[in-house]
């Protein structure tokens, strides 16, 4: 009875073309499917039908975020729990959300922020076969990662959108950073023992901070910048390690405007552990650990 | 309702005092408690009280292996199952099992290995602050990992040990080497959606083939390399990659013959993914990806 | 007959004590002799007697910088060519410079920078014994980097400076930008076959924009930004790879303001290869390759 | 006055074009001439004409191997040098030792391996732009090494061969194995500051032991055994790490039987320094640091 992990991330983008190109050539991901103003896209490793979905709109932002859930009774269960609470779901049956999408339901946060939960998307196989594979493909182009690995989104009251991620959705807190006033200014969750698959920071409801490809290793961040940086993508911060999560990281700007990153290490957590609390002070630190220095432009959704 | 993941290994040390020196000084465990005969240790980012359990006996091997349940609950659900199909099931309560254990039951596997289930082990923290804390300590000795990784066993039937593993218990099967006669000859099962937390190949019953603690990435490996080839450690491989769970890694032993890995890699597998399988060709490069070369040594339990 | 590369750098420190702490305990060299207000240090891999000299002063800065002569000819060769351009020479015995130096030759460059050329240092050795050495000592403190890598000055006239380097002391441009009015704004030069031993950038005479030390790759740019940053250490750029000479870097600040680098990277070159020049629209990759972004404190000396 | 570094390889082939289809695809070099039963080959950061040459024959082994010059004048230092001690020399102009080639002298060490040290060869640059280039290009092939970097030989007496490269050709012995009985089992030699440029190891005379390929780091290492792995190329070493000069190594065989090697590590220089002794004992830690064992087949020069 569980969500599993973040199963996929639907995004605007403004010219569809420009887009679809940099997802596949730059970041290097594989179309799976055009339906309409919309084009499915996955990661090599993934076996699922798509983990990232652009939309056509007139500028960047969040359409929505899906979730897998292990369970086809989990719809239900969680339906149950948001329904109790006064949240309003909607049901969607398989291919309704489009090409090769499951079983779902739709509500949204406090914040406004549209989510789904999903149970069997279609399962279309990674890159490699099932018998004697290598252990990745050769000659792929971009970045080429794995698969996705978290989002990060802004909201006026991230104590509310917490507790109703750890209250009506089950999510774990493994990190906070508390402001002076006793108020939480950011927040990390996970339901899938990495240390986030969500997190939340202060900033406009419905806002789309950053979503993340896994990499391999601080080395494939290393590579990822060069990739970036020969392709003339807006890279916003140099490679380097967060305070929070410990991860390391690189940002930087898809042509529309909307925050990608590429992210490795973290830790595993077990979800009885105590969270870790940043003060405001070191808030600096908690996203930046090396320099610690976060400017107003990181704080904020936009390229 | 489940098994998280592997939460400790016992094992059997002829020397406790050279045993304890190795893991705690060249491995970089640290020691927690002592009892009678029995060290306990833990690796520097655990929360929990103990990971590997040194025990004095006139020769190595595995004395048991414990597992971390999500609930309280889990104990009845798992005694039940197992009973169903006629498994003798021991019940312990906290601390019976040696200091900061939990609730556990304990049985045996088909191959006669003894298994623990357990709940509520003692929470000791890990060697940071909860509060701004670094992303790690400084000045540790060894190879310090963060964390213990999996549990390779031999058994002389592989396929009705694995059953077992996913019948009674819930574990899902990643990989397999197939024989020729279409028995297995290896199989590799997680709970943590990990590439695997219990392997098992054809060998003796009872065999503890190796225990891995997880290293950061492969340059920790190297690192594991330098040190353990500094303090004269018997390497039996240089670093290299499985083919199956595309896992790095590097073996060697304890003073006592019990062999350990340091492993990083491997992916990030979905519960209902379909299993990779190895043909028994290939079972070579399943075991070591680059030369394809499994002597007759590597396929034993002892140094 | 030639320069072979750095030998040691010579700075300013107010704290003497303080300064000496971070050498030895953050950077991790090893003290080799006091004398007065100097503190004399090495690398863990350098044979020669220093390559760091700390002198109690008010401000930080440059005092000298130490180049070795591959034969004692040398100096008569270097101390011909420099008179015949009007530059006055100075000559020192060996001892004189301090405890381990050789004979030298003092000059200043026409940007006001004093300059040694030296032969002869006396040899301590380094960390290893010289029958079956391990690859590295264990248990060293701080980044503990092998070796100095070389050296940044600014100077206001860099097209007269890099023209003395040329012609005078033979070295070989590998990399300059050219300013859109055709005058050089900064220049890379070497020796030694590594992309460079000397540069520099347009600022005051007299100026040390940094020095480096040499560590082993890209990941362990990474460790030196963890103990940096558990130390508190002021750092000024996350880690990131430079346009010119394509090595990778992280910049930080020594208690008294003085800016020091651990740099990995760069490349082979032969002395017969052409120079890669960039355009001043360029600079900032140039400097900085993934962000392309060189602000204005950069590209001054102090912290 | 000097030799400067490693200049070309020229190997014996029996199928020359699966042996271009491999150097070009699976190594990674760029073919840049082809003259009757030559085909020339340079790495993708070398600026010179070529530095592999593949001859057909009908079995492996060395031709010849070239070193760069940094004079013109340097052939006549050498030429005396050489016909002082009785070694008869022939002299080639521009062109004539194939496409691209310079002012070269030719003889036999006194193991029967020829030699050829040469200034001028044509440059043909590197796979960059000379203004604002990339730090490398995207989308190469195979492993894609960016220059050459030793070569290692066998021959009977490894005593009065190294005394030959020191006495008359100014090479620096770095690191030797001493046997029991005080005569050099295998030595290390550079001229260019780095770990090695020439090695012998006792063996059959004229023999090639391997020659090898830089690579940037202990990843790309790793990097290139996942490529040799997925090519199906045997790979006769793990990664591992050399006692001898420190190196990270891996080695393989190119179709024909010529043992290829891709190194990096190692350390820089000074010609000053003494050698490192290896004791007979000890030999096996000073090929292969981590398992210190050495096979009988790595010290025969075949596959």
């Amino acid at each position: 009875m569980a969500i599993l992990r973040l199963s996929h991330v639907e995004i605007r983008v403004p010219d569809l073309e420009l887009a679809t190109a940099y997802y596949s050539e730059v970041v290097g991901m594989f179309e799976t499917a055009r339906e309409g103003d919309r084009v499915f896209l996955k990661c090599w490793d993934e076996h699922q039908h798509h983990s990232v979905i652009l939309q056509s709109a007139p500028t960047y932002g969040l359409v929505r975020m899906g979730w897998k859930l292990q369970f086809l009774e989990d719809l239900d269960y969680y339906q149950e729990k948001l329904e109790a609470v006064g949240v309003q779901v909607d049901r969607l049956n398989p291919g309704q959300a489009g090409p090769g999408s499951g079983s779902s339901i739709r509500f949204e946060l406090p914040s406004g922020h549209e989510m789904e939960l999903t149970y069997g998307m279609d399962q279309v196989g990674n890159l490699l076969p099932l018998t004697n594979p290598p252990p990745k493909p050769l000659g792929m182009v971009g970045i080429a990662p794995p698969r996705i690995d978290h989002i990060f989104l802004t909201c006026e009251d991230v104590g509310v959108n917490t507790k109703f991620l750890e209250g009506a959705l089950g999510f774990h807190m493994t990190e906070q950073v508390l402001g002076d006033d006793g108020f939480q200014v950011a927040t990390w969750l996970e339901h899938s023992n990495q240390s986030h698959d969500i997190a939340l920071v202060t900033g406009q409801d419905k806002g789309l901070h950053h979503f993340a490809y896994y990499v391999e290793d601080w080395t494939a961040i290393r590579d990822a910048a060069d990739i970036l940086a020969y392709h003339g993508v807006n890279i916003e911060t140099n490679p380097t390690r967060h305070g929070a999560t410990r991860g390391h990281c690189l940002y930087f700007f898809d042509p529309a405007g909307n925050r990608n990153e590429t992210f490795t290490g973290g830790y595993y957590v077990d979800h009885d552990e105590p969270p870790v609390t940043w003060t405001e002070a070191e808030m600096g630190r908690a996203i930046f650990y090396y320099d610690g220095v976060v400017n107003q432009k990181f704080l904020t959704v936009h390229s």
